[in-house]
């Protein structure tokens, strides 16, 4: 059994007209530019995807939309995103009928649990449900950081297909790709949009970067470097993909971390006439004009606007 | 104008049958021993119901369940526990049509704000929503600390009409007290069990406490006694609360932080008779036979039980 | 026998030439100072003593200022500062040696323990040294909370005289008063300035207040109205004190932390005469004339200045 | 002007007798096992040389050993390890009386700092000691990340000479390698044993590793497979060191987490007769025998044991 899932996995932004609704359009067409750029899979409903701001309706549109736009193109992962196990069964339950070729699924958050909760919380919900399940490791928002013993029991009972780690803890990430080395059909991405290089070297299946918005191609470039062994090629690369990550830098402060980081690539896509406007979901702050104008530097800089 | 909420209101738990299924019979016999034990309003969907765990059919027959067994006797307060503000203002709707009185409310999570977004989420809830709202001030499940300055901007501006303070910060706490002070109809809650003689000698106007489920009139006589200017006597009844609290510790990490505590409260009501089973929501541990043992022996020497 | 230590032990500033050189004649006048606005003991080398800026040779030096002008007045309680056993018990050999009639000792910092190393620190630290030990709880600074158990433990095998608690836990803090409250000469004392009034109602047997500094004479005043049972002049006068405390949020963001709170104390006290300048240890910034006019409207409304 | 420092430059372990005295003698035949498997660089007074744990007497007589061991064979970085500005200074004076060739500086601890006081605080300590500092960014200790434009400006300035990475964040580590790239003399390290290889493929130049103590030469071998380009060979032998690094899990939680990862380096050395005891600095506990066997399987496995 091969490995279901690999490579180039964007978390698919969600862009708004300037009056704060979805923008069907500019969401077709990220979707086009994202295939266009040769990724390998699709992520709806992601943290870049501005999930948890978008209302049950909202979410429903927006994997409709992108999933209309992919028409089976790539496989389709979408963010089952709730508090907790149950909420998360039904909120998995509805993706699923929305067309999810996988689900992505956090540990608890408001609840305060702990790992044996967590390692449950996981099997009931592929008990519930038969759709292969990523386990999406992001402490920065659970503020719980998936144990590496309990990722590898649930990945050798089958419980979960793949891991998407954004922990920002590499030594748990080199270990965990270890311990899975050999079980088929298991992939781990990271979700760093800076160390794929490193990742990949080290054994990882493929990255979701948020700033793969922007610029597909390049990480589409990068992972097929990696593959064919040319490590120096996929540096440097990856150099030019971490000079572009700058971007997220231009509000310096002046907007929440969040809203700087999705933001930019809001704003990097509007100005690559990708979508209509950079807005986005209350209550950020959407990025300035000047803001823009260094994206817009750092865009040129590193080639992706002329 | 008069300060409209003041006093005890317990965080009402939600009782659940062995099979996991929400007892009903039981949360009105809680809502009646509370309401029983003199209270000043209830308090549903808070943390202590076990909200995050609710799914939303869960949480309608919840209220509707306390609101029917309150029939008006006290205010009902209500939570509105969702990730960010859109998702908040529909969820504020669907519990004031159920019934709710006010409304309470944390800043995001999940979502990564600052205190700017935090000010906006709280004021675009306000303008959608009539009915008063409380800010729930709780940073060890928001991870974020709701800075005195915004309460106090919201509450002059009648965003909000008080703040539940679970925050643990009682610098923060004294600093909104002093600042809020000659603002009538404004109301601050403590929402630790054991510390509020002094928040009441402070200027607090009540308290939120999970163990007033176990105890509502020891609740009402500590409140009694401090308005009464009787400090010796509330510090008397606050230290066999405190002691009562003890009942948290039984599990002594057997089960996590969140299952401890409300797994204790359930224990003691159905020890007491109040409530059938001290089942907990999925994925959360129930209490076992020697928790419940040492959690009688807590009840019998603080006079709950004989 | 008789709590040893009790009332109003402010931790002694520790001021400093403009030229950044230990100003001996203002900390000969602090003192004088504290001791005639009543306080029961002093603190020397604690952190609003900015102990870890202080070489050894200027900690020697603060020691021996601050006793000879105290002369035996009142108990003289000294910080013991260091990052682990062996290091502490040098420190508090040197601290004996210079007059200490008790020491104040954290948990280890930087090295990275846990509840079982942190007992058997207090231990070795107590069989190496006869000189009565405060446990000094600060995890803002230490990072790790001191164990509520490990505390009980401690107290009961005379290990410890007291603790000194700036957790910001007054739950644990509740735990700690309760479970020593039947142990003589045991003190609990709370480094938290504005919520004195509610400790002391909890059991606490004084206060540690940095902002005592400033205003010996009101914390001696709430501190003799709370033992004389008038709770409300308690309160009152905790309120003015909490006002007052107000200096601490002058620099509004332009300094650390650290350096807003002691620069408040010091520049405070040079408006008030006490000493010469506000200069702080290398690397932090004193405070500006601007933030000086801010702190001396406080210190003119709270009825320090006229 | 070339890169001055590059390579393996392992942190020390600090042997001690099981009486708790240093143990001279195995600190000379550890810093002749590290020489001989091919380290281009030692570091005395480490976190796994313990620093934290030594008397001062015991830095000395650590420092002195390891540079009469040493002979000059290889650069000598020495940690100048201390809570502030001043202490720092003073201590770096030891140091380099003691043969310091560098000096390994942290933020302060224990004192609450930010960027600003951090910068000045490594600008003081430049100016007051010529020798080249190394920034030591190691938040889980100071709870302080050193932010990159300030190390980057730093530098610029020649104030440091290089940072010695043991953050965890992968991100900020390949963009202090970007903004680095073109300063010649100027280096940087990894602090993190198991991604070595993407380390170096990302551009870093060398690796502080406390697992190098156990095995120098497969650190060497490492490097050198990556400076030739053998990417491929370069992650197999770290995924070798990868496992053998699963020797810090032995304890399972019944030691502290210091004491378990350094223990487990002094347990492998002693299995491998380098060292006499594995006994750990006050508090820690050491490793029994328990552990030490499992540690002893995973010496065999990873072909250090035979």
């Amino acid at each position: 059994m091969p490995t279901a899932f690999h490579g180039v996995i964007p978390p698919v932004v969600t862009p708004r007209h300037a009056d704060g609704s979805i923008d069907v359009e500019s969401l077709r067409s990220v979707t086009k530019h994202l295939i266009d750029g040769g990724v390998t899979g699709l992520f709806a409903l992601g943290s870049s995807g501005e999930v948890p701001y978008l209302t049950n309706a909202e979410r429903e549109l927006a994997v409709i939309t992108i999933a209309e736009a992919n028409a089976g193109a790539v496989p389709l992962v979408v963010g089952a995103n709730e508090q907790t196990t149950h909420r998360v069964i039904e909120e998995s339950r509805r993706m699923v009928d929305l067309g999810a070729d996988a689900l992505v699924v956090t540990s608890m958050y408001y609840a305060i649990g702990n790992a044996a909760e967590t390692e449950a919380h996981f099997r009931a919900i592929h008990e519930a449900v038969t759709t292969p399940i990523f386990a999406y490791d992001v402490p920065v928002r659970t503020h719980f950081k998936l144990p590496t013993d309990v990722l590898v029991r649930l990945a050798m009972d089958g419980v979960i297909v793949g891991v998407k780690d954004s922990s920002g803890d590499d030594v748990a990430f080199r270990q965990l790709l270890l311990a899975t080395k050999d079980l088929p059909g298991f992939s781990v991405f990271t979700g760093h949009e800076v160390v794929v290089d490193g990742a990949l070297l080290g054994g990882a299946h493929g990255v979701v970067p948020g700033l793969g918005n922007v610029d597909p191609a390049g990480y589409r470039r990068l992972y097929d470097l990696a593959k064919a062994g040319d490590w120096a090629g996929a540096a440097a690369e990856q150099d030019r993909l971490a000079r572009l990550f700058g971007i997220v830098f231009a509000p310096n402060g002046r907007v929440s971390g969040g809203a700087a980081g999705l933001g930019a690539f809001k704003t990097a896509l509007a100005l690559m006439g990708v979508i209509e406007s950079n807005t986005m979901s209350t209550p950020m702050l959407s990025l300035n004009e000047a803001e823009a104008e260094t994206i817009r530097g750092i865009l040129v800089e590193t080639g992706i606007l002329r």
